[in-house]
């Protein structure tokens, strides 16, 4: 099984990472970061870059597909290399998936239009414009579209494909590897659970925290 | 204030990448990796690169260390200049941090004697022969040290940073941010609570687990 993870200037890191370090545990499967072109990538802090080791053309047909968001989703919201190379990947995938904002870029590729999915809560609006019904769940499935709420749900998507592509054990088996049982310090990972006035700061800053805008 | 997230060959991704993507939300905050050499730095899995954009000699004085784990780990267990570079940076550290095996690591180098800290759970065994007193709690704190267990324990110390270093209110804006809601699929973070077979057989794995070796 071929995984290709997707980069792009200012994705956000944990957006990858997250599905990253569930998936490239799964036996039997390759992951690859994929770029426009090989080589460093950074996000949109600028303080870190992960390597893409392929190119979008050395990679024709991966079996599932991950989209990241971050800022740098605003850059490829018309046709382009990236667009092209997705809907190609996209016929043969038996998952296409995206975290964040990244399913903003797979609904402007026409690859979710009709579908339910979900992204960052400050971007769940912006879905409808291109034909997709938005869903505030943290991951949506409709047929082999997985999409997963803002950068951490990445994670919970991961194990959640872990279990569907190999099985419920191996998913456990990931999770209990990497540790995963959350103790947030703060009840605030949603706008429904956060102080009205922390939910409305951000808001507010949706512009920056979105597309790097002030 | 600067952060410096240490990177070595066979890391773990998400070790770094988890508290990152909370702690370079901070303001005024300056995060950089950090490597023996400048350049990508190959994780355990062999698919993911970081890249260390300074050298261990560039970064004497960071306010913040964070050490991550990953089979690596065991390549760090003697004197050299990690652990030179750790000492002396954790002479004028606020906060010296691990996650996961990354504590081995700063016990080795005699930064943790008689301190409390935990560990990915497979290796919590490791650190009283080190003069460290174990814990499994997910996060642990003892004075300016601060611990975290395996892999994704680093999201929810990376929080509890913010909080302290910067406000609460700072700290749930970006635990929304990155919507840390966290729903894992699977009930098997925990040696506690995952099925006895799914623990045990990752006991049975352990070396390989945790020093990539069968």
């Amino acid at each position: 099984m071929r995984i290709a993870i997707l980069l792009f200037d200012r994705f956000t890191a944990l957006d990858a990472v997250g599905p990253y370090e569930v998936l490239s545990r799964l036996p039997d499967t390759e992951v690859v970061f994929v770029g426009e072109d090989r080589g460093a990538v950074r996000n949109e802090v600028g303080s870190l870059s992960l390597v893409a080791d392929a190119a979008l053309h050395e990679v024709s047909r991966p079996d599932i597909v991950v989209v990241p968001g971050g800022p740098g989703q605003t850059d490829h919201m018309s046709d382009g290399p990236v667009h092209e190379w997705l809907r190609t990947a996209d016929e043969n995938t038996t998952r296409t998936t995206s975290v964040c904002t990244g399913s903003l870029i797979l609904a402007a590729a026409g690859i979710l239009a009709g579908r339910t999915a979900t992204s960052h809560w400050l971007a769940l609006e912006q879905l409808s414009p291109l034909g997709v019904t938005p869903s505030s769940e943290r991951v949506v499935r409709d047929g082999k579209y997985v999409t997963a709420a803002g950068v951490s749900a990445g994670i919970d998507m991961g194990l959640g494909l872990a279990g569907e592509l190999a099985d419920e054990d191996t998913a456990r088996r990931i999770q209990l590897g990497i540790e995963y049982d959350p103790l947030p310090p703060y009840g605030s990972g949603s706008p429904d659970k956060a102080p009205t006035e922390i939910t409305e700061a951000l808001r507010n800053r949706s512009r920056f925290l979105l597309e790097g805008r002030s």
